[in-house]
C-alpha cells in the first residue's frame, strides 16, 4: 500500500528533503511503552553526517512527537512524530536533467512533472531520519524483550571487516560506534578508501551485514509472508539498497547440501543448529538461531565528476555537472537506517504472532514457554 | 496476508505435498484474457524433474481450472487452479527428526506438531506447481502487451554461464530449454557437476539470473513498494531462494560512483541508458531499461548422506538418514518458478498502475504512449 | 483485496454457479482445530432450501476438504474446501436481457461480456454455501472460547418475531431451526407470507437480527476497523444485504441521548452496561455486552412476474418473463450465511488482537483474565 | 490495517482531542491535482459548531499541509495535512469514571489505562476534522471527473426533510447550507427540536441522507470489496454513526420483489433503471445510477443530565455529571464528514479501477466511453 508497511505495526512515511517537515505514523504499538527520547536522539545522531567523509548538510534532527504518546507511554493509538527540515539550498535542483543514478527520471515518469524536485523530494534519503525515529522506538519494544539488532559494515570498496564473532559483544560495541567497522584497523582503512573517493569527487559502495539475537522461534509464513521476503522489502525501500541476502546467501551457489545444511543439535535443552548458514531462517520461519542478512549498498549517485546525461525539455544529450553538498559515502549512515527497518518489521512479525498486546503477556508466555 | 501475494492480481495458495491436491486462486486479472492450456502444460514441464539429475518421483500434472474462465477466457472472476498429487510415499515421512536445512523444524514449532508432515506438507516445493500454473497465465497477459521474461542458470558450482548479450534473442532461446543455460559448453559443465553431487548422495546450489523487457516506464513506489522489494518479497518464497540483487547487487560494493551510475542518453527519441546497473529501476521505479535480478539457490536440503539432527520427542541427539526421492539438484526446475513469481507479481504492478482492466486499452495508451 | 477478505484469518472465495466447484481457501486459523465434518454438513442443511418456500434446485452440498487439515484436525496452513455443482441447467440463462434486481448488467459493464452468467455466475448465492463451510470452522474456534453466534428473522413482510429475550437459550434453540423464528405463531405467519407470494410468482424481504455472546472486550479499533466497519464490509457481501444496524441502529434517530446512552453498573465484580443500545460497541470497539446487530435483506430479485428490461445487443426496450427455479424467500437460507460471516470476521479481529494462536493460551490468558 | 483505510488511495488518521495537532497523511492521489486551500476551508468551516445549537469550543481549523503539494498541485506522494489543537481544556476529563455511550471504557478495555482520556484522546469527534480537510481534496478530484456528494439530514426527532428531487440542484444548494436541510420548515423545525434537547441538558440523533451523481458503471467487487461494504466499513469509522443502509435499505424488509426491482430502460441511448431502490449498486458494483445510502446518527453521548457509571478504580457504582462544553446534536456537523469519507472512498475504487493517473486520460478514456 504504497507509503505504507507493515500489517499489525505499520508504519506510513511522509515528506520531502526540502518540506518544511518530513515524518512518520507509527500505527499498532502496544500501550504502555516508555518513550526514551534521547534514546531517539542518540540514533538519530547516528544517521548525521560526520568528518570529513560526509555531506556538508547537517540537520540538527530536532524531532516532535504529535501524537500517540501520554504521560511518557504510548498511548496504543498512532504515534506521528515530526522532524522539521531547516539546512536546506533548494536553488541547487532543476528538473531539466536527471542526474544518473538518481530517482529524478523515473520521477518524472511516474509522477509526470509534478514531483518536488528540491533534493531529491520525497526520494530523498533524509526521509530516512523519520525511519530512524520510528525505529528507535520500535527498538525499544524488541529489546524488552530480549531481541538485540546490529550491523556493521562488512566490507567496503575491497576492505573486509571481521566477521561476527560473539554476536550480543559485538552488538553492544556497534551501538556507540558512528563509523560501524568491529576491526579497527578495517575501519581505518575504509575510511581512509571514503576520503581518497572524496577527494576524486567520487564516491563508494559497500555491503552492510545485520545480526539480529533473541527472536523466538516459529515466526514468519511457508509462502509469500516468509521472514526473508518481508524484511528484503522493507530493506529494498532503503536508497541504494540493491541486494539482500540471509545466512551464506549467494555464497549458497558454491555449496553443495553437505556442507550448507545447518546439523540440529541439543544444547542446554535447547534445539540449537551448529552451523548457520540458513540465517536462523528454514522454510520462511525463525528457528531460534540468530537472523543474518546483508544488504548490498551501491555508491552514493552524487558525484562531482561530470556525467553524460539528457535534458529532458530539449530532448538532447547534454552533460551534467553536480553542485551541492554530498556524501562520498552513505554506507555508515545507512547501518541505522538498516536496524531501524529491521526492529520495525521484527514488531509487526511478532505482534501478528503474539498480538497486539505483545510485547506484554502474551509474548512472555507463549514465546519463550 | 499470509499465503495470499499481491493487491491488484492476487494469488492464493494451498495444498500439501501428499494431499489430494494442491492448487492456487488467482484474482484481480482481467476478464478476456485467452487461456492457453498447452502454454501452461508446457510451463509445469520445465518445472518437472528430468533425466540423471532430477527426483523419480514425477507427476503427470494434469491441472483442472474449476473457476475464472468462460469459453476458454477469464471471466475477471477468481481463477482457481487444481492439480492433483498421484505419485505419492507417504511412508517416508515423520515427525520425530526433523531434516536439516528444511522447514521440519519450524513447521514444528510454528504449527505445535499439527503440522502434516508427508513429504514437506505445505512447504513442499511441490506446491510450486500451482505457482507455476498459475503464472503462465499471468506471463500469457503480460506476452501481449509485449514484455517478456527470461530466466538462466548464471552460475552453478563454479561453473559460470555467459551473460545475457541480445536479451531477445536469449530470452526466446531459453523458453524452450529444460536445463536453462544459454552457453552449450557450460550447460555440460554444470550438468556433470550435478551428476557427481548425485553419485556422492549430495546437492548442488547456483545463481539463476533473470531479464524483463518491455516494461513501461513509472511503475512502482518510491518506499516499500519498490520495484525491488515487491519482487523480492514474492521470490524469496520460493524455497531455497536466499538472496536476491538487482542490476550489480553486490558486486555494487566494490564499484565507485563513476561506475556504477547508468548515464542517460537518447536513442530514437527515447531517454535511455548507457549500462544498466541498477538493473532498470531507479528510486523504486522502472526506468525503461530491462529488469535484472539474481537469485542465489541453494543446496537442496535433501541428501543421501548421513546427518546429525535431534529427536524432538526424546530430546536426544541423533543421526538421520534421508531415504527416499530426491533431487540432486532444484536450481534448473526453480527457474521456471522465478519467471512464473515475477510474472505474477508484475500482473499485480501493472494492475495497480493502469487500473483492473490492464492489459487492454488503459495500458496500452498511458504506458506506451 | 476483490474476494479475499480478513488480515489475519482470511477467505477466499471461488466458484461460479455452474461451475464444476465452488469453494473457499480459509487461511490463519490456528492449528490443532478439530473439524467436525457432521457440524459443517448440518450448517449446510440450514441454507438449503426446504419445502414449498424455496427453489426446486436442490443441491445436496457434498464438500472435500482438500488441504490444511491433517489427521482431523487443522495444520494452521491453508485450508481450502471444494463443493461440487451438480444439479444445474444452464440452458436458463442469457447474456443479452439483464434481471431486474440482479448483477447481470453491473457484471457485464464490469467484465465487458467476458462473465460466466449461468445461473447468475461467480455472483450466485449459490457461492455461499462456501462461506458457510468456512464458517463452520470458524464457528467451532468460537465455540471452544465460549462465543456464541444466532441469528433470527425479526421481521418478514410486516410480521414481526419476539425480541431476542434470554440470549444464551435463544442461541441455542435458533440453531436447530430450519425456518429461524422464535416465535411459533409469526413463525407460521411469515411462513404463509412466503408462500402468497411464491402464488403470485412474487417473493419477500426482510430483517436479519443476530446477536453474538461471549466476546472479550477491547477488540476492535478506534478509526476504520470498528467492529461495526469490519462487520459490515464482510455482512454487505451476501447478496440481498442491503442495510446493517447496530443496536439502535435506525431507531437512535428518534432517541435523546438520555434515552440512548447505556448506563455502566457493577454485577458480579464485573462492569456492564444497563441497556444495550450500542449493541456491544462503543467507539467501534467491544464492550464485553452482547453484539446485536440487523441486517435488511431485499426481496429475491427473481420473480415469475413479467418486468421490464433492456437487450442489450439490440439496445431496445423489452420484457422479460423469468424461466428456472426460484426462491419467493432468502431471507430463512441467508440466516446461517449472515451467521457464517459473522464467525469468519469474528475469528479475524480475535487473531488479530490475541496473535495466530487464538484460540489457544492467548486468548484464555488475556482475553478472560 | 488499523488507522489506514484505503488501497489505491488511503488515509491514515492521527492525533489527540488535546494533543499539539490532529492530522491525516493521503496517499495514491494522482499527481498534477490543484490544491484549493479555499475549499479546504470552506469545508472546514461546515464542520465547526455554530450557534445556539452547538458546543461552545470552536477551533479555527488552520491547517498546513506538510508534504505532498509542489507549487500548488499534488505532487503523487503522501500529503500530510496538520490542524492545531488550540482550545482545550483537558482539566474536564478524569479515566475513573467513564462517560455512558463514549468510548471511555472500551479504551481502557483496549489501552490498559495508557490511552489519552483528555477529549476522548484518539476516539474523539475532533479527529474528523482531518478527515474533512483531507476530503475535500478528494472530492476536488471527483468534481474533476464530474462527480458530485451531497448529504442531508433526512430525519431528527421525527421531523422528515424533503426526500431528494432534482439531485443535481440538492447537491448545490445543500454544498452552503450550514444546516444541511432541503426545506426550509424542516430546518427551522429541527434546529427547534435541537435547541429543546439543549434546554434539558440533553441531546438528539438523526439520519443523514447522501447522494453521489456520476459515477461510472462497473465499479466495485462481487464479494467482499462490494461498494456497499467499502463505504460502510468507512462510514462506521465516524463517531455516533450506527447503522447505514443503501437504496430503500431496511425498508426493502416490507416489499415485494416484483416492487423492489428496478426495470431497465433505454435513455438517450444509455441504459437506466427506472426506479432506484438498489441505491445504484446491483451485486456490490455501480449501475451508473445515483449511489444513495443513509446513515443513522445517535445522539451525542455528552449530556448535562446525571446519568449512572461506575467507578473504575474503586469498582462502585457511582452518578456522573458531565461539565464541558458539548453539542446538543452533531448530525449537521457530521455531514461534511460523511461527505469526506465518501469522497475518500470513492478516489480508492476509481484509483483501483481505472490507474493510479485517474483522474487523467485513464478515467476519460474508460470510464466514460
Amino acid at each position: 500500500m504504497k507509503n505504507t508497511f507493515g500489517q499489525s505495526v505499520a508504519v506510513t512515511l511522509f515528506g520531502e528533503s526540502h518540506g518544511s517537515e518530513i515524518g512518520a505514523v507509527l500505527d499498532g504499538l502496544a500501550p504502555g511503552i516508555r518513550i526514551d527520547e534521547d534514546f531517539i536522539r542518540h540514533r538519530l545522531s547516528l544517521r548525521r553526517p560526520f568528518g570529513k567523509i560526509s555531506t556538508a548538510r547537517v540537520e540538527p534532527d530536532e524531532f516532535r512527537i504529535v501524537s500517540g504518546v501520554f504521560e511518557g507511554k504510548t498511548t496504543g493509538t498512532p504515534l506521528c512524530i515530526l522532524i522539521p527540515n531547516t539546512n536546506t539550498r533548494s536553488s541547487d535542483y532543476s528538473k531539466e536533467i536527471p542526474r544518473p543514478g538518481h530517482a529524478d527520471y523515473t520521477a518524472e515518469c511516474k509522477y509526470h512533472g509534478c514531483q518536488d524536485p528540491r533534493g531529491g523530494g520525497h526520494f530523498s534519503g533524509r526521509l530516512t531520519a523519520a525511519l530512524v525515529a520510528a525505529g528507535a522506538i520500535a527498538d525499544s519494544v524488541l529489546r524488552e524483550c530480549g531481541i538485540r539488532i546490529g550491523t556493521h559494515i562488512s566490507r567496503l570498496a575491497g576492505i573486509l571487516d571481521r566477521p561476527f564473532d560473539c554476536l550480543d559483544a559485538d552488538i553492544a560495541a556497534l551501538s556507540d560506534l558512528v563509523f560501524p567497522v568491529l576491526s579497527q584497523s578495517a575501519s581505518e582503512a575504509m575510511k581512509r578508501e571514503i576520503e581518497l573517493a572524496a577527494k576524486d569527487g567520487d564516491s563508494v559502495g559497500g555491503v552492510l551485514e545485520t545480526a539480529v539475537t533473541g527472536l523466538p522461534t516459529g515466526v514468519g509464513e511457508p509462502w509469500f509472508d516468509t521472514v526473508e521476503g518481508i524484511l528484503a522489502h522493507a530493506l529494498f525501500s532503503i536508497p541504494a539498497v540493491k541486494g539482500v541476502e540471509f545466512g551464506a546467501g549467494f555464497d549458497f551457489a558454491s555449496m553443495r547440501g553437505s556442507e550448507a545444511n545447518d546439523a540440529f543439535r541439543m544444547a542446554n535443552g535447547e534445539v540449537v543448529t551448529v552451523t548457520n548458514h540458513n540465517g536462523g531462517i528454514n522454510g520462511g520461519i525463525t528457528n531460534g538461531m540468530p537472523i543474518l542478512f546483508r544488504c548490498a549498498v551501491k555508491p552514493t549517485p552524487s558525484i562531482f565528476l561530470q556525467q553524460d546525461s539528457v535534458n529532458l525539455e530539449t530532448r538532447q544529450n547534454t552533460a551534467l555537472s553536480i553542485k551541492g553538498r554530498h556524501d562520498p559515502a552513505v554506507i555508515h549512515r545507512a547501518r541505522v537506517v538498516v536496524d531501524s527497518v529491521t526492529a520495525l518489521v521484527l514488531c509487526d512479525l511478532l505482534a501478528g504472532r503474539f498480538g497486539t498486546d505483545f510485547p506484554t503477556t502474551a509474548f512472555r508466555q507463549i514465546g519463550k514457554d
